[in-house]
C-alpha cells in the first residue's frame, strides 16, 4: 500500500487548521492523489467541535509525530509551529497565509501562500481552479475558517476576498453566515469550563524573535469580564510553561471580540518585558498592556514583537 | 509619485528571470499596479537579448543595489541569490518553480512556487486565472523562458504542464515553438566569443551547503568540444573566483544539450572535493566528473550537493 500523506496544519490546531487539512486532503483525493488523508497535531478545540459535528464530519486522526512521514502543510510554514519530528525534506505541498518563515526544502514543491484571511478561503479558490465541485460539508467547513479567523469579519486580517468567498460557500453550505458565525464563536468563547491551561494552550505558537524564545497565544470571547476570575491561575500557569520550556516570555491575547480590543498579557525576563513594553508603546500594569482595536495576532501582535527584538 | 515596485529575477539573469520581470511586471500593470516596473539583476545575456530583439520588447532596467527598493521576486526565493542588499521586509511577492529556500518575511505575502519548468508557465496561468488577454510579445517571451529553462523539454524538471502550456503560447506569438527554441539555444551556447570569465558567471548561483560556500554555474552548448579550447581558462577562473570570495568550491556544469550529459566542473579544498564525489557517486579526474542524463542544476545537481553535505 503506498505510504499516506498526512495533510495538517499547526500544533494546537484551531479552526482553519483542521478544516483546511480535511478540505484540502478531500481536493487532492478529488485530484487523484488518493494517499492524503486529513490530521491534527493536537487536540481539536470546543468550536471546532461543534463545527465538524454540525456538518457530521468525521474528527481527523491526531498526529503528534512525524518521523518518516510525508506530509502536506496547511495554514502554517514554519517548523516552530509544525507537527513534532518533522524532516523539511517530507514536505509535500505548502498552503499557508501567514508570513514566510524561513522554510528550506531540498526541492521545489507546491507552495501558496497569500495574504488573506483564513487558508479556508484559499483552499475554497483550489477547488474552483481545478473545477472540482465543492459539497456542502466542504463549503460549511471552508466558511467556518474563515469566520473563524477572521472573527466575524472583524479582523484586519480580513480583505475582500474573504467575504466574497463566504457569500459563495453559505449558499452552497445552506446556513446563515454571520448566525452561524455567532454559534461558532459562542463555542469558541465558552470558557467556563476550561482550565487555565486549556485557555493558555488553546491556540498557542512558538516564536524566535531574533534570539528571544517566546510563545505567543491568543483566547477570544465575547465579554472579557468572563476571564477575571481565572486571570491569576492562567498568569500562574504562563510562568510554569515559561520555566518548563526555558522561554523568555509568553505572551497571551485575551481577546474580546465584542469591544474588538485585547488585554495583552506578559510573563518574561526583564529584556523581554523591555521589547514587549516597546513593541506596544506603553508600561505593563498589572502584567498585561491593554489595546483598543488590536485582534490580530499575525498583523497586529506578532509583527511589532518581531521589529521590537529585531537587533 | 508612488514609488516603483521592481520585478526583478536572480542575478546572472538567464531567459527565465528577465522575461519573467517583463510579462509579470506586465500582469501586475494590467491587474492595477501601475508602479510595478521590471528589472534584471544584472547584464541580460545573449540568449535573452536575441529573444527580446525578436519580438521587439525593450530591455528591462538593470537593477544591482536594492536599498530601500520594494521588489517581487521571481525565478528565485533565496536571499543569496537575489539582488544585492535587499531587505527581506521590502519583498511585496514572491513567484517562483525552485526548492523553498528559507527566507523570512515579518507579514504575511503572496508566494506562489510550483514544480514546473519555468516560471513563465507559472506567470502564464496567473494571466488566464486573472482573465487578463496575453499579447503575442508577451506569449513569445513565456513561451521562450519553458524553452529555454527546459532544454526544449529535455530537462528532467520538464512537466506535461510545460508543453501544454508552451502549445497554447506558440499559438499566440505565432511561432513554431521548436523551430524557435533551436534558435534560442544556438544564440545562447554560441561561446566563440565569449571569455572564461562570461562562461563561468553567466548563469553561476551562490549557495550555502550545511556550512559549505559554494557557487555553481551551468553553461548550456550544442556540442561539448565547443568548450575544450577554454577549458584551461575556466578552471583558472574558477580558482580565481573561489579564492577572492572565500568559498569552499565552485562547481560549473558544461552541458551538452545535443547529448543530454554534463562535464561536471570543479575547484575546491579537500572536503568540498569529498563531498563532491560522494553528490555524484565518482572519482574528480582531471577537474571534473562526467554525467550522463544530467541536465538540471536545480534538480540534480543542487539536491545531490546538499545530501552530501548534510551534517
Amino acid at each position: 500500500m503506498t505510504d499516506k500523506i498526512y495533510v495538517i496544519g499547526h500544533k494546537s490546531p484551531d479552526t482553519d487548521s483542521v478544516t483546511s487539512a480535511i478540505t484540502y486532503a478531500n481536493l487532492k483525493n478529488a485530484l487523484g492523489m488518493k494517499e492524503a488523508v486529513p490530521a491534527a497535531a493536537g487536540d481539536i478545540n470546543a468550536e471546532t467541535k461543534f463545527l465538524l459535528d454540525h456538518f457530521k464530519v468525521p474528527y481527523p486522526e491526531k498526529l503528534t509525530d512525524a518521523t518518516d512521514k510525508k506530509v502536506i502543510l496547511v495554514d502554517h510554514n514554519e517548523m516552530a509551529q509544525a507537527v513534532d519530528n518533522l524532516n523539511m525534506e517530507n514536505i509535500v505541498e505548502i498552503v499557508d497565509h501567514h508570513k514566510i518563515g524561513g522554510l528550506a526544502t531540498g526541492k521545489p514543491i507546491f507552495f501558496l501562500n497569500e495574504p488573506v484571511g483564513a487558508t479556508g478561503g484559499i483552499i475554497a479558490n483550489l477547488y474552483e481552479m481545478n473545477n472540482v465541485p465543492i459539497s456542502k460539508e466542504m463549503a460549511g467547513l471552508m466558511m467556518s475558517a474563515i469566520l473563524s479567523d477572521t472573527v466575524l469579519f472583524k479582523s484586519p486580517t480580513c480583505t475582500p476576498r474573504d467575504k466574497t468567498a463566504v457569500e459563495k460557500l453559505a449558499k452552497i453550505a445552506g446556513v446563515d453566515p454571520m448566525s452561524f458565525g455567532m454559534e461558532l464563536l459562542k463555542a469558541k468563547s465558552d470558557v467556563s469550563s476550561k482550565s487555565a491551561k486549556d485557555i493558555l494552550l488553546g491556540d498557542f505558537k512558538k516564536f524566535d524573535f531574533s534570539g528571544t524564545k517566546s510563545g505567543v497565544g491568543q483566547i477570544e470571547v465575547m465579554d472579557l469580564k468572563d476571564l477575571e476570575p481565572k486571570r491569576a491561575a492562567i498568569l500562574e500557569e504562563m510562568n510554569k510553561m515559561k520555566d518548563a520550556e526555558g522561554l523568555d516570555m509568553i505572551v497571551l491575547m485575551l481577546t474580546d471580540v465584542m469591544k474588538e480590543a485585547s488585554d495583552i498579557l506578559f510573563v518574561g525576563n526583564a529584556q523581554a518585558a523591555a521589547g514587549f513594553e516597546k513593541a506596544f508603546g506603553g508600561k505593563i500594569q498589572n502584567n498585561s498592556i491593554y489595546k483598543e482595536k488590536v485582534l490580530s495576532r499575525k498583523k497586529q501582535v506578532v509583527p511589532p514583537l518581531e521589529g521590537a527584538f529585531k537587533k
